[in-house]
């Protein structure tokens, strides 16, 4: 009997901090040993390509509702998605209903998740502060949700400053980590108003309506009330220098603050919005997308460790949804697709703005892991930890296009861009589930990830 | 017949920009003329003497309804003591009542305004900003009135961030200047209500209640605010660096954002909370006081421009008044004296600091008169410009106590301050109104001030 | 008998601090009064006109010996061509010769100064900063030399950093101030040596050979000398943000740092190094033109008070004596002119980059008086001071070029520059100068100006 | 016969990134295999220890001439007291002898490396950089000497920054790293003259003639240089935040600039100069001992990746070659010993200042392989690289003394400071040479480590 029941052999290995030659023998859905020369009966071979640590999305929204429709990625096909492009976890956002608890949240999420190809973890948003949702906090540490959100937008889930400070003290103490999404709610409102009334109902107007501005406002804002409670804080989808700049000066301060980007915002931009016709709508989500000047300013503090994380927001809609809002740009569903190309974007994009392959691993994987108390199970590759595992063939070129994606919706936002590398096969927990961009694993095979604490990085 | 009412002769001129010998020339309380050997039946001389332009206060609150008390100094005696301590002008907030209108403020205000005895502005805080208010704007312009006031906090007064945006905008179209008082409310609300419960209610909470670095956040937000409207803005009495150094980034950036501090943060510190009994209550005031790290960033400061202004935010009350929070600091009625140290204490300090004595000028009186439309009438020392003009005796000690000061209050936060150089005459428009520590003018000869269009400075 | 020699009536009067109406009284070649309506037999009408106080330029080369030829504006046509142009005093650098000693180079230098039309000073540099040199520091003090000149750079005059503290410290013990111009030797010539090895010879590689890095290096190390012997500096001719910048560095670390532009360096660029030819030989200075981007920042920190003055670095030669440089720019004589358009380029283009007309006046003369020991006597308009005064006629539209000028050189780097603006009469120590473009003064006029202490701005 | 000489079972594996339970099997010096229940003949139990990839110290002086006398540590004392603490490679600095070739160095060096019993490389420090020198690089290159080093100051080995420029370019044309100890040479003079004709000559003017700021400056100017010749440049021995505000700022705007720090700089401060008699000579070493409010700020920039690596600067000298300057601090051997202590001392201060293990790993020993050539070798622990490991306790308290200590010198500058954890074994190529605080390896069993390119970080 072979003492494994899996060998990847010949390949190199790339982690957060190393790159090296060996082979993997996996048992049990377990890396079991690191070294060369390892046998099995099963063997896969990955001469000539890296392995690298499946990839990890902290920020998805699958089958959520918003704007009465949902997103139209279910866990099934957008674990799928994931896994095809080298994603083998991902953490979604299960928000707390209007009239409802936090378990309530989870409760609804998690038959959502049953569905899911591979494992998942959960977040759940405060949309009410009241004591009864703060009581809530320790029990749902206790289930593995270690991480709650806070909206600083959107009249049905937003809080107030207040409310905000209670959830921060209230997590710290149970161990918890907020993030928070950083605009101001005001602002928007105003330009709104304004934008509407004077008939700007394109959806270019929706950047517009949200300026870098008030993002940076907000995270400021943010970052005063975790330094005023002294709790870590994890700021999502930073899209400019004026928000991360905050996080900068707030990480130099020696502050536990932490930030996530996202693709978008170093690939595309506000350019983007004057696409013809309605195809500015494409990409309506929120933040919006910012001007390039912006892009080698990300680089740099993913490079510089000023932004730890690169996660996709993924909450795509079918263009025929956006056009709830062909007449009204508040009303298009705000979101778009992207767990599926994130990896493939972030290999071959980062090496060409200074990120060493193992600096994108850090930021796509290991510091996800770490962060969202996930460490070591998931996020690299080392003795003991779950074979949750990419082959990534940095020669293969391919040009993103919608035909050769598996998210289920009509576009992506990367039409076009060509990718130096690409996912060939990826396992999760030992199994191969995709290989050559087909998802060949089980179905519903995804199990929830019961999370533990935040390492604060 | 002379040619003048008055000569001033032997006395050197301090400007903000010049210092020389000269002789001043009155005629119908204007300066006539300067020059040299000038003659006149009525001479005064001030052989020895600094002649600056009378001080301008641009931030009191005389006979100011607070907590069901009144501040203690109403124009009277709070314009006696300003002129006895080298004010010739000063700006008072009247203020939106519940239910009232811009006007009622001013009518109001006007009234109490009669009884001065140096000239007056006024400011309005606008506590309600809805569209009647809005339209009341370009009214009060053309009354005099060009500066408007925002407060982010107290229930009865604040508005939110999109009213303050429209306010923002309405005065930039007609040419009003905004004011704000920065810090942040809910975060105000937290503390506080974690302080009583907790039975923190001496004085020297009102402190821990309303951090540095809540005031910092509001003055971030303000100015985000400002930019997006392009308006610019006004930041008043600010007590730290937290504040001050978004002031600074602004201004680096080329936005039209201004400050303001008071003496009492250059002074006073945090400490003072601590002093024995009830007697932190003399120094509640919002902001509060903060660490004495601050004094030299905010010196340094006004030496570079970064502040523009130093005024006092004068609102005296007897300690017997202050005793309505002798069981809650928040039921202690915020505020205290200083209009009549406030020149006698930069003149002598800012030369300490850094500062020549034009720039003390400049930040007490020209740039003030200049930033509130009021300038070249008042603010400074030229041919044309109301002869508001104070001898200054740089040789004089003196050491602050109650005993030498005149506001209508049972203390001052200054007692013991020594300075070296004393204002040893007023004249208001031409009247010797003070001399050597005596209101010697007639009653209620201060004339309201319509002030024009702010020179952003 | 008139109480005054000649009024200007009707002008407004523009100073450092303040603008207003009024006339004034000039006796003896001195501002006698200040005031309205005044009388005199001899009146100038100024309405309509802004009257400012003289320009002042702290920084000219005339008459100078440089690489086996001297600059082109002696004493007589450069003061001329100033005086024309609204200037009324200079501050010339006298070279120590070598071997020779400073007196030797104030004795050659108020040989050269007797020509001169308006009042001029002179710094010495010291090129040799032996013990006998700094012996003479007291005396040059007592003769009314208050500055000396470091050069950083230039094999027959660059001292190394152990002299430069020397000078510093010897300068500080007795009142005066160092000037320095910043460069890196080193750099400049291992890039030269590259660049002539190379066959790269025409003008551009004179900016090539010393890029706005060596500038910024040798500032901060200027800035680190002066720190430690804690005296005060002046770092001439600022041309970028990367020396700027640690002007501003210092400044808000306290430090008596100050610094001088030129208006070469926010209206010309690099890019006039291409143009056809052999012109761009025009523009070989040192520093040499800057990119673009710089433009903006250097007038941001006019008016942030980071730099205090704007000089000319006027060494005009002509094309014919540039051309000793033909075939190797390191041979090109340094330098242009710039002390007649100073003044009108300030004035008009100093408002469209957010100066005002008050600042302008601050960093072409007030500021340059104070700084260099010249205030009250010259830099304002006030009682008792020189009546060195400029009528400005803020609606003469001129375009500069060569024709319209009197600089004693077959250029202008200024060709085309239109100024709204021009000053149309000029007086030196109350004596019409110049009026309407042409020099209608007497000859050798002018008076060696002896200067006191500097006051740190 | 078994898959391995020897199995580490059951301990901690700390790398850069990583921390996972895992056996280690090692087979002919080098990491064969990470696993779980390994197995073989030879175990040594790392229950309840950390296995750590052993220590690089890039910067060492054994056996070096200093001012007529030797550093007590050779290579055997030295790199025995290194292995004790858990060192396992260092770097060591040959000398370009003064009349000689960089090979001479090489020689010289190499002859006495033969004696060490760990690991080791050579930097070449370039005395004279002619064009023999440069054009010696490519050869040393080959050699595996792929490091150079600059000194900005002492007589005898200083270059000037054109010399400097040359190095860095004909080091980048040929992949190799230059390193630079930056102090302003003529600072440096102009105090110590001073200080000496004062009669200052005690061991703490030896800090007073070499302040902060003239190795900020330094610091600043060697960026300079880097920058105009596209080339990296690693700063050794960064003292203080004068220098490291510099590296911050380069690495900020993308600038290939690395810096080293050594525990002195975060564990002791200029306060040590003023122990009794001539004790402060133990902290006579360049650049010297600062002030206390540089360690957080240090602390701080290891953390934020600012500064890469810790090294130690190891120069030891005995009390009695100290007193060479018992009389003038200019005689005074620079340097004090650190070698053994480096470990421990990060090991337990790192996290008590928000550093994780895996950070100080990072800092000393994965970036220092990798920036010099010997990744992945050395620094890390994965399967392929040579068997340098380190068992530490975390739980063993250990006060460091002279007594506890190996280094050839009669002082610690540590003693007294209470580290929690220490080394307990090291292993070099899977030799067990240390264990409990005795060196047990063979003599004289120490390779010399051939370099290749660096990895800029």
């Amino acid at each position: 009997m072979s003492k494994f029941d899996k060998v990847i052999k010949n390949g190199t290995i790339v982690t957060a901090s190393d790159t090296y030659k060996g082979d993997l023998g996996i048992k049990d859905g377990i890396i079991a040993e690191i070294g060369q020369n390892l046998e099995c009966d099963t063997v896969i071979d990955a001469a000539g390509k890296l392995i690298i640590p499946g990839g990890i999305d902290a920020h998805t929204h699958l089958d959520m509702p918003f704007g009465g429709t949902f997103s139209s990625d279910d866990f099934e096909s957008g674990s799928k998605a994931a896994a095809i492009g080298g994603t083998t976890s991902f953490i979604d956002y299960s928000i707390q209903p209007a009239g409802g608890t936090l378990a309530d949240a989870v409760k609804i999420w998690k038959e959502k998740g049953a569905k899911s190809c591979v494992d998942y973890g959960l977040h759940v948003a405060i949309t009410k502060a009241d004591e009864n949702a703060l009581a809530e906090i320790p029990t749902m540490v206790k289930e593995g949700i270690t991480s709650f959100k806070v909206f600083m937008v959107y009249d049905a889930m937003r809080v107030n400053d207040a409310a905000f400070m209670n959830i921060l003290e209230k997590s710290k103490e149970h161990g918890a980590l907020v993030g928070v999404h950083c605009e101001n709610y005001h602002v928007i409102n105003h330009r709104t108003k304004q934008l509407l009334e004077a008939g700007k109902t394109e959806p270019k107007y929706h950047a517009v309506s949200r300026p870098a501005t008030c993002e940076g406002e907000a995270a400021n804002r943010a970052i005063t009330l975790a330094k005023l409670t002294n709790a870590p804080l994890y700021i999502v989808h930073n899209s400019c220098e004026e928000s991360i700049s905050r996080v900068k000066e707030a990480r130099e301060a020696g502050l536990p603050i932490m930030g996530e980007t996202c693709p978008q915002y170093v690939m595309l931009s506000e350019d983007n919005y004057d696409e013809p016709g309605f195809n500015g709508a494409k990409y309506v989500m929120s933040p919006p997308l910012r001007s390039k000047k912006n892009w080698d300013y990300i680089w740099q503090q993913l490079k510089d460790g000023v932004i730890q994380t690169v996660a996709t927001d993924h909450c795509p809609f079918f263009m025929k949804q956006k056009e709830l809002g062909k007449d009204d740009f508040t009303k298009i569903p705000n979101g778009g697709p992207g767990i599926e190309t994130r990896m493939a974007i972030m290999l071959s994009e980062g090496p060409k703005h200074g990120l060493s392959l193992n600096k994108v691993v850090e930021v796509t994987s290991t510091n996800v892991a770490k962060i969202f108390g996930m460490y070591p199970k998931k996020g690299t590759i080392a003795v003991g930890s779950d074979a949750d595992l990419v082959l990534y063939d940095a020669n293969k070129e391919v040009t993103i296009t919608k035909d050769v994606l598996h998210e289920n919706v009509d576009y992506t936002a990367f039409e076009g861009v060509k990718v130096s590398g690409y996912p060939v096969m990826t396992l999760s927990r030992g199994d191969v589930v995709a290989k050559d961009g087909e998802y060949i694993g089980e179905s519903n095979r995804g199990q929830f990830i019961k999370r533990g604490k935040s390492i604060v990085l």
